[in-house]
């Protein structure tokens, strides 16, 4: 799965439209966070490791590693609509497996099943060193909705 | 409920260590967030709106709302702790009920069981406006875990 | 809340639609479950305590608490929709707070937020005795769709 | 992964255990279910078709996936525990991917994360035709604990 996902890449059109959509995203630009990876059903994105993401113990915190796998999951899904919709986070849950150190972490959103209406995905995100070490720290599940875009 | 919550207030230690705690959270303050009250079992946070908190339609983002949802929840908690210990997220589960707009949202973290080891907390966010209109925007569970703090 | 909801009841027709359904669930009857209060949003079911529901320790099996808990749900949800549609969960979470023990245990459904295609409940699961003792044994929230009835 | 955890089975002790734990679930016996395999950290449980585990579209009801799915996570969790400890679901999320048919539905648990204190199990629950065709119809995740079994 993996070195599949490494190679697919969506078309260039799903990926400018989903570059677009994050740009616009104020909090993912605020935390530093970055797309790196756009496959059809699955997208990545990483956060640095810096003060200004950190709990109380300097871990990442938990509202960082969910905001950046609910972007994930929900550009993941945002590949396979049609290009006048546009997805939004129904609800997700999250596993917190281990504390998230790292030299950034990474999220990987997956799609399950994709559905007319709605769309389930698989949360991942992995505390990553500089030397590659790479440990999964959370695991989620999330239901998103697509809706038709007004005078799309 | 909400008028005995407005009355009620943690023991001013407890307050000052949550406080505290808070003020170690690097995310909480990069987002601009603060605690506004910290009763027994109930802890809420406000999260102004700004550009840098926002999704790709100007609505606060997913992980801006969750965020201040898990720090309320996680407060919640650690108010009923002793003073050794600490308190982790194991896990938890959002419905985005609505988009999160307003002048500000408010996180109110409530326990409903408390535990030796685990706590469950319910989570629930509304978007408010100044003229005071309230409206929940989403609505969560959350479960933590108690932990020794080492030398505590 | 409470006491409103003993006193509130759903219309003669959605009561009888909602039993009607009920009454198609083998499950249910399997379980020994039955419907005892059907208000607009809101829906109680109850499960008495017999061998055939237990779980290891003689308690009443995790899954036979979500049984009732998600089919309250769904039927609070039911309330609110018109004859034509149907019903369907997309997804629940459910924390298990307590050792499910009693003479038999009561479901609680209830609708946070009822919107066009999606409506949030939540979902309650007690303890009774007969002596009237009643704990909170677990607390849920669920996810569900209405659909329209193939030539509904 | 499939055709490992076909091969692999747990220890003979770890086996009987499981299953006499299993054997008391008055709830299991009374769905039909059983257990067709136990592997470290992985468990299936299968439960056939009948009118005694519907739901009213003649489906299998999502109490009857659920309390196989958290009866499956539980026991993979299980696997990994010493002989005198014991297991109890603390919580678990569940997304109904699809309609729940088929001669009978599989649900497997999978140990994600093994802890001193909590265990996180993926859960998969399979609609599976005598034909040999299989369909993912449900997908979660479970959060359980660890308890010392008194005078165990």
């Amino acid at each position: 799965m993996e070195d599949q996902a490494q190679q697919e890449q969506a078309s260039p059109e799903v990926q400018k439209r989903i570059q677009a959509s994050f740009d616009r995203q104020g909090l993912m630009s605020h935390l530093d966070a970055r797309i790196t990876h756009i496959a059809p059903g699955r997208v990545r994105i990483e956060l640095p490791s810096r003060p200004e993401v950190t709990q109380q113990h300097g871990y990442f915190h938990a509202g960082a590693t969910s905001a950046i796998a609910d972007s994930a999951g929900g550009y993941a899904a945002y590949t396979l609509f049609p290009e006048d919709s546009d997805v939004l986070t129904v609800e997700y849950k999250i596993n917190l497996l281990a504390p998230a150190v790292g030299d950034h972490i990474e999220a990987v959103g997956t799609v399950l099943k994709s559905g007319r209406t709605l769309t389930v995905c698989q949360l991942e995100v992995f505390g990553v060193r500089d030397d590659g070490e790479r440990k999964l720290v959370a695991n989620g599940q999330q239901t998103l909705i697509r809706v038709d875009r007004p005078g799309g």
